[in-house]
């Protein structure tokens, strides 16, 4: 299946460190979600755009792999891509990193469930899987 | 006005911490909002309960004092009293000291507005009175 | 290898919601931690003691399963077991239900390098081998 | 006194909305954060540069008016500016407003303590006043 990418930038915010220094692992999945964010906008309906039409994409599975330090400051470069994956599922990959040196700071995948405001399980519109692909 | 106050106690997450090794200064809201929950409990009626009866208390103001340092695993006690304050606004005082040394951590407040489920001001209940003196 | 299990309970905080009107998913990974913290402290050596003893457990990899609405002020138990996985390796199993009725909010797990302060990966000490085990 | 002024833009994560819809208080202080580091960046020597010639600027109180709702993905205008207030603190004012509307979100200030690595007071050195003025 073809998939859509797309990479965004931030810097690391002093809230998300901790006492070790380095980011809190926790802040990886925060960072997922921007690079979800960014994906959808580029693909041309925003996640915010989606609710409002009716489709929601409850998380049902996170990953993360921990591959070096972030520290406040860092810029961090975002890359990410999405695909359907099963009849009505969306999976999204990310990787993270230090958007100076490239260095891998983290990456993973999440998997969502494709669902009513009501928290039913739909199919997915056309439209939305015309987005993705 | 009288005034209802309650303790709680709670433990500092590795995830509250910050790379100068205390507590990130948005936490102290964080755990505000404990105080005020337990408060309202306490009192009778917990704040999920009165969303649930439509009284919601949006946050208006906040103020905090940070007085001392408080590490990853230090076990915190959480003091706290509330009050209305004018015809439609209640307030909380929040103190948070180490429990084992009552050394001060942090001190503030909140005023909070009455409102209903669509963000209306409201006169608030009798119940609602009722379960703040 | 043997496991030391060990549960503890916490509340659902105002601040761990989001839009949905669940737990927003980067909090589990937060509630995985204060399994951990638990876990470590009943086997008899906390992590801040193993931290102050020059022991230190950065993440690696985390893996959670979402299986459950979660919603605030809701109270969680949080069960996990920790084990030594290869050589210098640390992984914690952590499942997260309903304190009242046992439904089931989340599961995953996180593995965990063994490291000197300085980032250096060293052979785990003999007392953290028997608090482990 | 002179002040700094800067403004930065930012986008209302997912992970910082809360049951309500709209963003969660403690959040205001995140954001004043970037503000600050914005700020400081600005001016010439950026906060991280700051803490590694020895100078750390730990909070000491906060205050935040809350004047409007935030929802996901909304992008934000922080404006703020610095300036001495004594002989050894210095002050942030912070304004939030909706990028596109200009809408007020939040407003505030924070007093940091002038202090050594080491968390003793000192006397800001000449480069601090001088980015600073």
């Amino acid at each position: 299946m073809s998939q859509r990418t797309v990479s965004t930038k931030l810097r690391v915010r002093y809230s998300e460190t901790d006492q070790m220094g380095t980011f809190y692992n926790s802040r990886a999945l925060e960072w997922f979600e921007c690079g979800r964010t960014e994906l959808l906008r580029t693909a041309g309906v925003s996640y915010r755009e989606m609710e409002s039409r009716g489709v929601m994409l409850p998380i049902i599975e996170s990953h993360v792999e921990y591959l070096g330090r972030a520290q406040y400051d860092d810029e961090l470069l975002i890359t990410g891509a999405v695909s359907m994956t099963g009849k009505a599922r969306v999976r999204f990959e990310i990787e993270i990193v230090q958007a100076e040196t490239s260095k891998p700071v983290a990456r993973g995948w999440t998997v969502h469930a494709v669902v009513s405001p009501d928290g039913k399980a739909i199919r997915p519109p056309q439209w939305f899987l015309e987005t993705l692909s």
